[in-house]
């Protein structure tokens, strides 16, 4: 292994913007009601203002707030690093390289947008967050993020993810939040899905439903979103804006760039500020964004306007979509359960610059042990789904005896998810 | 957050052996027999060869093999962070800093003797070893060294922590090693405990007992242990060494070196390259051992020969015990659950070097929430002890308005062992 240096200087200190450099804008969210172009004074009922703000920020580079500076510099720069011992096993010409998001408090990247949140939300005095999770990742990021900037928070957990990951459920206690399993007898929307079941698995979309209606019948109460939207991913390309850097500091510029995608946020949080020089003109990257074959809003969804959640609530998004009524299997990677996708990550996928690709859960499996055989860290469900991917593509390098540089998003890392790896052996 | 660099040149090229330093000798572990001091041919039907050869050794540098040296490349250097969240939080003129085991594949510093021993294993042909495992770190990080030469693990797991923790079983059968829970009725020391009762939360001492009996019973199995012993305390070496060099790269000598200590592996790795210098007389150096105190071997024990298991089947070894019969009580810190201590660690102690300080457990988690808060890593119950001193020593430095400078050993992360943080919330 070699690792790139954690130099403090790296940790960017404005957002990168893609929209600034997008030759089309994506298409706006429109009202729910209306189907009008959603107004940004529409959006005050559920987002913090100064989220809105952010939403709607047309500037290349949005500065990043000193405090919030301050609590990423507790984990960021995340490391970069060369995985020579992964490569060596393929036997392959390609060089590999991960940035690692696993390091952050809650083991996820998550908590990039989540401190961001919290902190826009603290500075005009709100108290608390309602929010939904998959397997935890969000919901724990949001709790750390909001015990650090004094906010409550509420966190609708998706049952399936509950059930089988009890780890992140204590991680969002520990920080003062509160759980509930969703669907869930408290809302209307979720009182829909258990009466019917009251052992339904969930999905994202229900717990969004959920999270959102607490969110409008409390004034007290404001949401915060772990992916999907545009800010959202903005916040994530502090993963980007530092990897290339550490990339410069390791002498190699990438040819193929992947990461996983649930609502998009990793993927896009490493890819956009890559992107950037495709958009340029100046560089002809690959961006591959890998999904579960169980979930295949990118590979078989439709692109058109849907809703963020399972029952109606939320501002309609144009997006690619398997639909609002659309229950993914429970599924390991928890956090990939999700009916739609980013608008952003769509709408690049719609010009040709993301390929999108599905893979099953075997396949992601067999990635992940080998990769914990290989490197030595045992990666999130999530995360492996990018593993994966990166492996092929090396072995593709191979078969066709090309040097290549490939990197990829090591999102998270899989200790709370053990469960899923009980029977998963095998030996090096 | 200031992170030294993992260069891979600080990765030591050979183990630092403290024996060659010593004013005078500790004493020699006795036949079990005879009572006579034991001859390396008589640890032969339980240790491979290489192992014996190690724990004799005299030279001060023993080099590290190749193979070892790549397998340590996987994870190793560790990072070394200045602690300045924390630092400000305690708002104390000490800078404090720690050495980061936890990223090793299973999560703690155990890997750095587990793959020394799996290689000297491997070396002679042996195809499988035996061993114990308290909270499941030795356990787990035997089997993935195992893996990793080729050869299988047979894991006594003590029962208090197999049910506390079944992510270590998945982890160890994960890299194809067998887990037995402890007591068991599979060998005659376990069936002591087993039959008075079935639910015994069982021992270290017991689980060496059943994996040294099922050793000696069975010539094609060898055994290995995770700490206690000289050589293994002289593998974990790799951490101080390691340290050193950082802490230089960061422009700081510690005046205090801090670490937990169950059998003293994890503290003697990272103390003994300092030590070294006060054994020279050239520093002055302050090294604090920290114990839980359910299980005071060396603040309440007695410097004496006993047996390093609860049956008397090992040698008898020289070093403060709290008796071979004692059976802590259930304790999360499931790695520092074990009646003696080191040798060498007891030693030290004697010959005032060592400092040694048992904390209770509400302290212990005190600690370890705040540390989470501040720094964003969840430590292990075990290493936790060190981080509790190590705020101790911080705050007297500020009563005291002394500049000083602390290093503790962080020797691993708790995401396995998040059911102990079940209900411990707190906020910022």
């Amino acid at each position: 292994m070699r690792y790139a240096s954690r130099n403090t200087d790296y940790l960017p200190k404005a957002f990168y913007n893609i929209k600034a450099d997008l030759p089309s804008p994506p298409k706006p969210p429109l009202h729910p009601g209306t189907k009008e172009p959603i107004k940004p004074e529409d959006l005050e009922v559920i987002f913090p203002k100064g989220f809105i703000r952010q939403e709607g920020v047309t500037a290349r580079e949005v500065p990043i707030p000193g405090p919030v500076l301050e609590a990423y510099s507790v984990f960021r720069p995340t490391p970069l690093v060369e995985a020579t011992a992964l490569r060596k096993h393929l036997d392959t010409p390609a060089r590999i390289f991960y940035k690692y998001e696993g390091v952050g408090p809650v083991g996820s990247h998550k908590t990039n947008t989540a401190i961001m949140q919290a902190y826009l939300a603290a500075e005009e005095g709100v108290t608390t967050l309602a929010t939904e999770t998959g397997a935890g990742q969000w919901g724990s990021a949001l709790a750390y993020a909001g015990s650090r900037f004094g906010i409550e928070t509420k966190v609708f957990m998706v049952r399936s993810s509950f059930r089988q990951k009890p780890g992140r459920r204590v991680l969002i206690e520990m920080f003062g939040g509160t759980v509930l399993e969703s669907p869930s007898p408290t809302t209307e929307a979720g009182r829909k899905f258990f009466e019917k079941d009251p052992e339904h698995p969930g999905s994202l979309g229900i717990a969004i439903s959920e999270a959102v209606e607490l969110t409008v019948k409390n004034p007290g109460i404001k949401y915060a979103l772990g992916s999907v939207l545009d800010s959202v991913l903005m916040h994530q390309t502090v993963i980007g804006l530092e990897a290339e850097k550490q990339m410069e500091e390791m002498g190699a510029v990438p040819d193929t760039v992947i990461g996983c995608v649930g609502g998009g946020s990793n993927f896009a949080g490493l890819a956009f500020p890559f992107v950037r020089h495709n958009l340029g003109g100046s560089r002809r990257t690959r961006f591959i964004a890998v999904e579960p074959d169980a979930c295949p809003s990118l590979t078989r969804g439709e692109l058109r306007y849907d809703f963020g959640d399972s029952v109606g609530m939320t501002p309609l998004l144009y997006m690619h979509t398997l639909g609002m009524e659309f229950v993914p299997p429970p599924l390991h990677a928890g956090g990939l359960r999700y009916h739609g996708m980013a608008p952003l990550v769509s709408h690049l996928t719609a010009m040709g610059i993301v390929e999108p690709r599905a893979i099953d859960q075997k396949t992601v499996f067999d990635a992940a042990v080998l990769f914990m055989k290989t490197e030595g860290i045992l990666p999130a469900p999530e995360s492996s789904h990018a593993i994966a991917v990166a492996i092929d593509e090396a072995l593709k390098a191979k078969a066709e005896g090309k040097e290549r540089v490939i990197l990829f998003n090591l999102s998270g890392h899989g200790f709370l998810d053990i469960s899923a790896y009980n029977g998963k052996a095998g030996s090096f």
